[in-house]
């Protein structure tokens, strides 16, 4: 785990009780507004004890989301590239996430999500700002489009998961990678830069 | 509840018995495999009775999972028309439902799927079963193909679901309805009937 999430070793009651103030300040508040300082003052300790252990604030929130991934690791490696083949990188990259260990983590964190409120904040706050905010400042599209054209995609990556991997409908869960990305690839690319005529005004 | 599912009155702990036998009997052999006859036998009841309360093995079927809608109801006016808009319609159709009260009951039931492999498997047959099955008869397509389009249909409007009313990410969540229509039919559209180069063998 340490090696994902970037952790460092240290008292696991101060870094618990760490974790346990995160947690509450990033679902009340959001990521942005959430401060390392509040989250310190809040567990008792001193903020550079929070970067001593986590590192970063994004550190921070995926450990405290008990996040299976780090997006800053391994979405450079999907936008760098065509950027008209987007769309089936990401499916790909996606996949391989989900198929690998990691996605039984990834499957416990959507059942907590679409349980539990709390979580499902802790969930939109991860989308918006660890995944969708990196990927669309690599867009180029109308600034003003883009908040839907993630939301989009989101919608298809999040219903290939709930589908081939929760709900686990076949052929869909035993279908090859590579013909999914075939399949979804273009339709992500779509939302993301394609025409979608008459959906943005003007 | 009555009119949507066509249930009958009758004695309470009876239908109760046969919805529990009905739920064990659809999860375990699944839809097409469970028969009136051994689930009336499992609730010790005649068969004509189970008919007489539930009319038949779809409606049984549908109230023992409490599925919030009659599919057979809703989908004959989605397929009927122009077989190129199927996409258009359905994603319209299925908006209408979710927005209204009985989206409520469907995240619900989406909740318990992701939760509990039990009803996760009653989730599967209602969607091939009472969902796929009339949309895909309804199709011009390679019937070998059918299928794994039904899957990825499927999981588009899963996800729309999934983003839209469980997690809440927005814009999604608040988009009017005929925007989404416009943005995602033709990928549902393209799943269902269009060219999809490279996915299929030969």
């Amino acid at each position: 785990m340490s090696g994902r999430t970037g952790r460092r070793p240290g008292n696991p009651e101060t870094r618990e009780a760490i974790l346990t103030a995160a947690r509450t300040a990033f679902a009340a508040r959001g990521f942005d507004a959430a401060s390392i300082r509040a989250i310190a003052g809040a567990a008792g300790v001193d903020p550079a004890l929070v970067h001593h252990y986590f590192g970063s604030k994004d550190k921070l929130f995926l450990a405290a989301m008990n996040a299976p991934i780090d997006p800053g690791r391994l979405l450079p490696g999907v936008l760098d590239g065509d950027p008209e083949r987007i769309g089936e990188r990401l499916v790909r990259a996606f996949l391989a996430v989900w198929d690998s260990p990691a996605g039984m983590a990834g499957v416990a964190l959507l059942r907590s999500a679409v349980t539990t409120e709390w979580t499902a904040r802790l969930l939109r706050e991860f989308l918006v700002t660890q995944v969708l905010r990196r990927v669309l400042q690599h867009l180029d599209a109308d600034p003003a489009e883009l908040p839907l054209r993630g939301s989009l995609a989101a919608a298809q990556m999040g219903g290939l998961v709930l589908m081939r991997y929760v709900i686990r409908l076949e052929p869909l869960a035993s279908t090859p990678p590579e013909t999914l990305v075939t399949a979804i690839g273009p339709g992500v690319q779509r939302y993301l830069t394609g025409p979608l005529d008459g959906v943005f005004p003007g």
